[in-house]
């Protein structure tokens, strides 16, 4: 099998290329990391991965890091097969890559902060603080205000179709549904429905299926 | 003239735009955009750019904003015109999409905090806080460890050649090379060398320029 992916299923970047993986339905070996015992710290994944973090991709000698350009790299490469993820459109490739844009500046620094306080802390026992959480939920929910006003507009972030701007943001924002933060998505309309559609696609739900399982 | 740039000179987003357009050899119209009266925070411009920052882009009926979309952009449309900075070939490109990556998800949020503290407060006549600048700056230092590794291996950044994934790294270089900061870089040779190829190219001494203008 040539793809491998060596990560951990709790770790959102590694969701982000699972769900990739699992929207062109390409078969690959999946290499788990354990975060727990530090295993990411060590070699050989350090040579792997510089930065020292999940996920490390390899597609027969492609050797790749950093979860959104593997995203990218898989969209481009196997195209033709299963959900298309991008266009050739320059144009609207230009609009998928704002929104790919707005997802890794704006609504991941904000939302991750909080997925730390609300979902990490409580499994490592730690005390959430809900002064950053208060912080942090003002933040998102400017961001949000954005993405309703978006969505208002197009059915999907990146335009008429699903695309890498909509799947980037499936890992956090199927960890916020489980945390006090879902009121912020629940109460823009049509952010709600965005979030209903692309957390309920059978290619997210193998990932989902793939977390509980371990 | 189909393409307008509204910006500000000293933001690094709109340079990084400008940089673009120039390696590009593209014709543009700029637009001042006066962020010291808060233009940027006003109609028409809000409604341009939902997040109210430069840059704004036009090419005829295509809006966008996202200075790292905008590049993105004119790399892929005008792929013919001028310096390549990307490739046709799926496996390179994917390599330039990490250092892109990279840039945005590690270096820019480390080195921007600095940029803010040792460029803009001063400017401001505000003080700087020095507990910041050694935090961001051993940050910084872990960061550019892993580039001195990948430049002794590569002459830029993405592969062989001068790409986005180097361009994307101007402005934040270039305000860097007149602080303290400029210590990290010289003292790492490969990063050394990088530094002043980058920042000697005739597209960035255009836009240097321009930035000495205003």
């Amino acid at each position: 099998m040539a793809i491998k992916v060596h990560g951990h299923p709790i770790s959102g970047s590694t969701q982000r290329v699972l769900a990739t993986l699992a929207e062109k339905g390409l078969d690959y070996e999946f290499v788990f990391v354990d975060l727990a015992t530090g295993q990411h710290k060590t070699e050989p994944f350090v040579s792997l991965n510089p930065f020292a973090q999940v996920p490390f991709f390899e597609d027969g000698d492609l050797k790749l890091f950093e979860s959104r350009a593997i995203t990218q790299y898989l969209a481009h490469k196997y195209a033709d097969k299963g959900t298309p993820l991008i266009t050739h459109d320059s144009n609207k490739m230009a609009i998928i890559s704002v929104w790919t844009q707005v997802e890794a500046q704006r609504c991941e620094p904000q939302a991750s902060k909080l997925c730390y306080e609300l979902v990490i802390k409580p499994m490592l026992s730690l005390p959430t603080d809900e002064a950053i959480v208060a912080h942090q939920e003002e933040k998102l929910s400017e961001v949000l205000d954005v993405y309703e006003a978006r969505l208002a507009q197009s059915k999907y972030l990146g335009g008429d179709f699903f695309t890498l701007a909509d799947l980037h943001h499936l890992p956090i924002v199927n960890y916020m549904m489980g945390t006090k933060i879902k009121a912020l998505f629940d109460e823009r309309p049509h952010v709600n429905t965005w979030c209903a559609d692309i957390l309920a696609r059978p290619a997210w739900q193998k990932v989902v299926a793939m977390m509980k399982h371990r």
